[in-house]
């Protein structure tokens, strides 16, 4: 199986070219399309699509990330293992917060004199990484691909952060088809408690009271906060649009407190015990 | 073979993830894309894409329709067979056209606690859905997935209606990509003479005189009424948007009359007949 | 393989139902979209998308081509093999480029009344094109499926022309999903000299000086022009949308010029040379 994450949209040959070289090079490969709809260069959104994504696929799929504003320049083309599966993609970080995710990766950089059609200095997606997941479909081991890379360039994912005790700061990562807000709010970041039942939600000038389990447990057009299928939370309105009605998007602050929000810190010596 | 139908957006990883899951099933499943650009909730727009579509796959194909606003909440999770295909999707009607159209159709609410990674209350395209696709892929026996279920939520769908004699009352269902306005005028609904060649369409403000073979019959930028690929009766511009031409859409109401309207019903007794 | 290029959009069921047929006939055809999202009838675009496809897919590979504005119509369906290709489509221009790009092109007319479904006149992509893609890739041979067609219908896609000694003038043929404007100069129609590193290009109003090697040799927000992945010249702006700041869409003209204007022809019997 081999999964495709790229900013080269819908409209364009440049997708089906790139499955036309992996078929050509492995016709029983099977491919799945994540997204072709990141925006042009938006790393963060393609590292994403990738976190919420790779581990639902069989161990042993090549997930290849084709976000490359850097094509043609001497940015390293990478390959490599994490987890059981196998990422592919430019060296520019798109692929550095799942290889961190999945565990114990091992990269290398992809020789590009490897011969395969001509090498354009426009389009790797068809001439350097096509080829290299066709190859790596067909048992090639990773290591002969190329020479070991230990310095991968870093992606940093906004992460919150605890900005008084019991109060955490976040913000909207990603808004999805249905409005809904997808925030950088962990189940796994707001501690041992998980996530607080009775929390107030506060994004933008607008506070959501209270963490649901689903959306229809709100009124139509009324907000719900649900922790979501990749342990986010997310602020929903329920048969609505969470972004227009709280004209937030992408970046907006996020701010998670105890129900009834707390004027000062608890006393010194005396600690609090949300649960 | 499996059909996917969801208002999951190209954008997102949703679709890719549901796909993985099917994959990590049954790794031989051919998987094809109906439309996840159902927009948003729109129970009528996935049963009209399943009613044109189903017949044309082979027996024994899984079609998949994820529309599911109440995803989480008690509503029931169904699978089904008819007409010698399998369906499944939520139980919010979304499935009830086509199961009534296929016949003979045998449904049961997916047990959930089939253990399959994690029970999400946000995606159960990718927590119940694909894995109970996988399963009847593999030919698990669709009785052992669950109990029967023998009351599903039922969905109308728009229906046209005799207003006097010889006149249909119908509305816009569908305007596809080019513009054309599909009617739910079926030439079923409009009895043993069919459509009549020389009748009139009222769409809105504006009528179409007679009802032709084929676009392009129509001289460029004017309008033309055809019978479609679905039998129904659509209304379209030759190389224009018919959309446009007649500010019409979703819902507008469309009257097909004789081609001079008559002011009265025809004598008693003298039945009419039209062909 | 089978590939497929429409103007059916991704909202509609057409494209899936296309893929039902073909599925239908042979179940282990493996199938890739090109693009569904040809704008409506424009059968230039389809054409280009067929061009700069093709020869990345095996030999063999079946490459579907519906931009049907005359479907229905007495207009001829056509099946062809060219460069140990497939190509099916209507004959109304949009296979003529790539059918004389791959060579040795031998097409026949399909003939309708093979059995299958029913006939509609507004779907072939379903009732004509699919069961026909379905026979070739069981290996049904191209001769039977009907009479061989010698005079198909031909489309002219804009070719670059020299204006003055060195100076070519073409226009851009297409805008790619990151705003980058695709001319149809070509490395070859440059001539022997090829593409001069010290060239301008005039696009609109504006000139872009030099040509790069790839795109993130601009500083960000700057002009480039390069030689793409299909040896066209395109005006790029490095992290930016070339087509948003130069103002310039499909039919901008483009004039490429050597770096110092020239203001006369060189003098009569001493032939120039650019290089």
């Amino acid at each position: 199986v081999v999964t495709l994450t790229t900013d080269f949209g819908l409209a364009g040959h440049h997708a089906g070219v790139v499955k036309g070289v992996i078929l050509g090079c492995n016709p029983a490969a099977r491919l799945v399309d994540l997204s072709h709809a990141i925006p042009p260069g938006d790393l963060r959104e393609a590292a994403w699509t990738l976190l919420w994504s790779w581990r639902f696929f069989p161990p042993g799929t090549i997930h290849l990330a084709v976000v490359d504003p850097g094509v043609g320049s001497p940015r390293r083309p990478l390959a490599a293992s994490a987890g059981g599966h196998f990422f592919v993609g430019p060296d520019n970080g798109v692929l550095d917060p799942v290889l961190a995710a999945a565990g114990k990766a091992v990269a290398v950089g992809i020789d590009v004199r490897i011969p395969h059609h001509r090498l354009s200095s426009t389009f790797h997606g068809r001439d350097v990484f096509a080829p290299t997941v066709g190859r790596l479909s067909l048992g090639v081991p990773l290591r002969s691909l190329g020479e070991p890379v230990a310095d991968r360039v870093r992606l940093e994912l906004p992460q919150p952060r605890a900005i008084a005790p019991g109060v955490m700061e976040g913000e909207v990562i990603a808004v999805d088809r249905w409005g809904n807000l997808v925030t950088s709010l962990t189940a796994e970041a707001l501690g041992e408690g998980g996530v607080r039942r009775d929390a107030a939600i506060r994004i933008g000038r607008r506070t959501v009271r209270g963490i649901g389990e689903y959306y229809a447990q709100a009124a139509a057009g009324a907000p719900v906060a649900v922790v979501n299928s990749n342990d986010h939370l997310e602020v929903a309105v329920n048969r609505g649009d969470a972004a227009r009605t709280f004209h937030a998007g992408r970046g907006t602050r996020v701010v998670l407190s105890p129900a009834t929000p707390r004027r000062s810190p608890p006393p010194a010596g005396k600690p609090r015990k949300d649960r």
